[in-house]
C-alpha cells in the first residue's frame, strides 16, 4: 500500500542552542496527524533534514516511533550524498516500520551522468536488501539541482518495480508532474505543492506533499477528500492564494517556523539552524495579517 | 604555522565492492608526501569525499594516522551541510592533529545569506572550541554552487583571525583568487589549480592544492621550488598544458582514476562510488598517449 493523500514535511524545532527539540517535534507531528495529514515526510527539506547529522535523524525518528507517531505513518527523508550513509539511513527507517523513504539524489556532484544516478539509487536498494523498503524518490531541482528524469524514474521503476513505488516532484514545474503522471500511472506521484493538488488528482496524482501543510492543512485535506466535487476549483483557488501569502513572504522554512512563533506566542519556534536565518517578527504580523484578510484559521499544535 | 607548497587531494580508492581501500590509500598518501607535497587534503572533491559517510571519513583519518602518515601533514575536508557533522569532524580532526581543515559551506541550501553562512562557519569554530583548529575556507561554486564571497571570508577572519587562516579557491576564476589575494594578504590562499600557481604565487599565494597533483606532482612542486628563477613561465605552460590533457578528457576525478589504474596496470584503481561512474579503458589510454607525446613521465604510487 503507497501513501496517498496529503503528507507534511514537519518543520523540526530546535532549541534556543540549535539542538533539536524532540519532545515538541513529536507533538507537532502528532497533531498533524490528528488533522488527517496521511502521513508525516520528516526530513524533508522544509525539515532543515539536511542541516541534521546521520545520528540526529536516526536518533530523533526513534524517538517518534517511541513517542505514540505510528512507523507507518512516517516518510522520513533518507537521501545523502553518500551511497553508504543513504543506505544505512533508509535501512534504519525501514527496520523502525516506516511506511516508506523518501530519496534525494546525490546532490554534491554536478552534471552527473543519469547511469550514475541509476547506479547510486540502484545501490541503495541492493545494500539495504529488504523487500519492506519503499522507495518514494525526491525531485526537487531548484535546492538539489540534480535531480530524477522522467527517463531515470521508468528506468529505476523498471528495475525494482515492488521498491520504487512514488516520487515527489519539487520541480515547481506543472509540465514535469504531467509527464511524470502520463508516464507511470502504477506509481504514487505528489506534486511538492498544494497548488498543484487538484491537476495532480485529475490526472492520477497521489495527493501532494507540501510545506505549507504545516500551516493549512485542514484545507488541503478538505480538497482531497472533496475533489470531484463542484466547489473544487474555488476551493483550490482560496488554498492557492493562502499558498502564495506564504511562498513571498520570504524564505519559506523561517517563514512558516516564524509564523509558528508569531501564532503561538512561544518564539522557540522560530529558531532555524544556520545557514538559514530566522525572519523579522514582522514578517510573520504580515503574513497573519494578509491571511486574516483571507479568512484563514489556524490551529496552533498544542505544546509538547 | 599554515600550510604553504603543493597540497594534494588524494584520491580514494575502492574495492571491487565500493569499500574504501584503506591501505592502498595509506600507502598512496605516504606515497604523496614522499614526493614532497606539502600536505595531504585528503577528503577533498577530488577525493569523492561526500561518497564517504562522516563514519567513513573518520575511521579513514584515523587509519592513516595509525599508519605512517602524519597528522600535522594532513588537511581532511571536514565539511559537511549539517553545522553537527562538520563540527564534529572538524573536532576529530583537530583531536587527532591534523594541521588543517578544509570546510565546504553548507551546499545543499541554495540562495542562502552571508549572514547564514557566516553564522554557519561560526557555529561549527565555537562547537569545536579548540585553539588547535585551524580553518581553511574551500570555496568551490562550480560544484557546491553556494561559495564564500570575498566579503564574507573578511568577516570570518575578522571574527576568528587565529582560527581562519586560509583558503582553498576552486572557481576557476583568477579575478577571484586576485581579490582574494589582494584583500587577504597574511591569509594562506591556494588556487584549486595548478594553472594559476605562478600567478598566485606573484601575488602572494601560499601554493596551490590541486585534483593532478595526484598525477604530476613533481613537476608542480618544482615550480613552487623555483618559481623565481627565469624558467618559470616557461615551467608553468608545460605544467598547464599537461593539466589540460587531464581536464579535457572527461569528468576529473574518473579520469585520474583510470590513469592510475592504466599505468600501473591496477584495474582496482579506476573503481569510483557512484554518482561518479568510471570512464572507458580507452580515455586512459588516449590521456597516457598525449602525455607521452609531451615527454610526461609519471611516478607510480607503489602497491599498499
Amino acid at each position: 500500500m503507497s501513501f496517498r493523500g496529503v503528507l507534511v514535511p514537519v518543520v523540526t524545532p530546535f532549541t534556543p542552542d540549535l539542538k533539536p527539540d524532540r519532545a515538541k517535534f513529536a507533538a507537532l507531528c502528532r497533531h498533524v496527524l490528528s488533522q488527517n495529514a496521511a502521513g508525516l515526510a520528516v526530513f524533508g527539506t522544509t525539515s532543515e533534514a539536511n542541516s541534521l547529522s546521520a545520528g540526529e535523524r536516526r536518533e530523533l525518528l526513534e524517538y517518534l516511533v517511541d513517542n505514540g507517531v505510528p512507523a507507518a505513518a512516517l516518510l522520513p527523508g533518507t537521501g545523502a550524498c553518500s551511497m553508504t550513509e543513504a543506505a544505512e539511513l533508509s535501512e534504519h527507517a525501514t527496520s523502525l516500520g516506516c511506511g516508506g523513504v523518501l530519496l534525494l539524489p546525490p546532490f554534491y556532484y554536478k552534471g552527473v551522468s543519469d547511469d550514475g544516478l541509476f547506479s547510486f539509487v540502484d545501490g541503495v536498494i541492493d545494500k539495504v536488501g529488504s523487500a519492506s523498503l519503499k522507495v518514494y524518490l525526491y525531485h526537487i531541482p531548484p535546492v538539489a539541482q540534480v535531480g530524477f528524469s522522467v527517463e531515470l524514474v521508468g528506468r529505476l521503476r523498471a528495475a525494482h518495480p515492488d521498491t520504487v513505488v512514488g516520487l515527489k516532484d519539487s520541480s515547481g514545474d506543472w509540465a514535469n508532474t504531467k509527464a511524470l503522471l502520463d508516464a507511470y500511472p502504477e506509481m504514487a506521484i505528489f506534486p511538492g505543492s498544494e497548488v498543484f493538488l487538484l491537476d495532480g488528482l485529475r490526472h492520477g496524482g497521489a495527493g501532494c506533499i507540501t510545506a505549507t501543510g504545516n500551516t493549512n492543512l485542514p484545507m488541503i485535506v478538505e480538497l482531497f477528500d472533496t475533489w470531484r466535487s463542484d466547489g473544487a476549483d474555488a476551493l483550490q483557488d482560496r488554498i492557492t492564494a493562502i499558498r502564495m501569502v506564504f511562498q513571498n513572504a520570504g524564505p519559506l522554512v523561517p517563514v512558516l517556523k516564524a509564523f509558528y512563533a508569531h501564532v503561538t506566542g512561544d518564539d522557540g519556534w522560530a529558531v532555524v539552524r544556520p545557514p538559514l536565518m530566522a525572519v523579522d517578527r514582522e514578517v510573520a504580523r504580515g503574513v497573519a495579517d494578509q491571511l486574516e484578510g483571507l479568512g484563514f484559521t489556524f490551529s496552533a499544535p498544542r505544546a509538547a
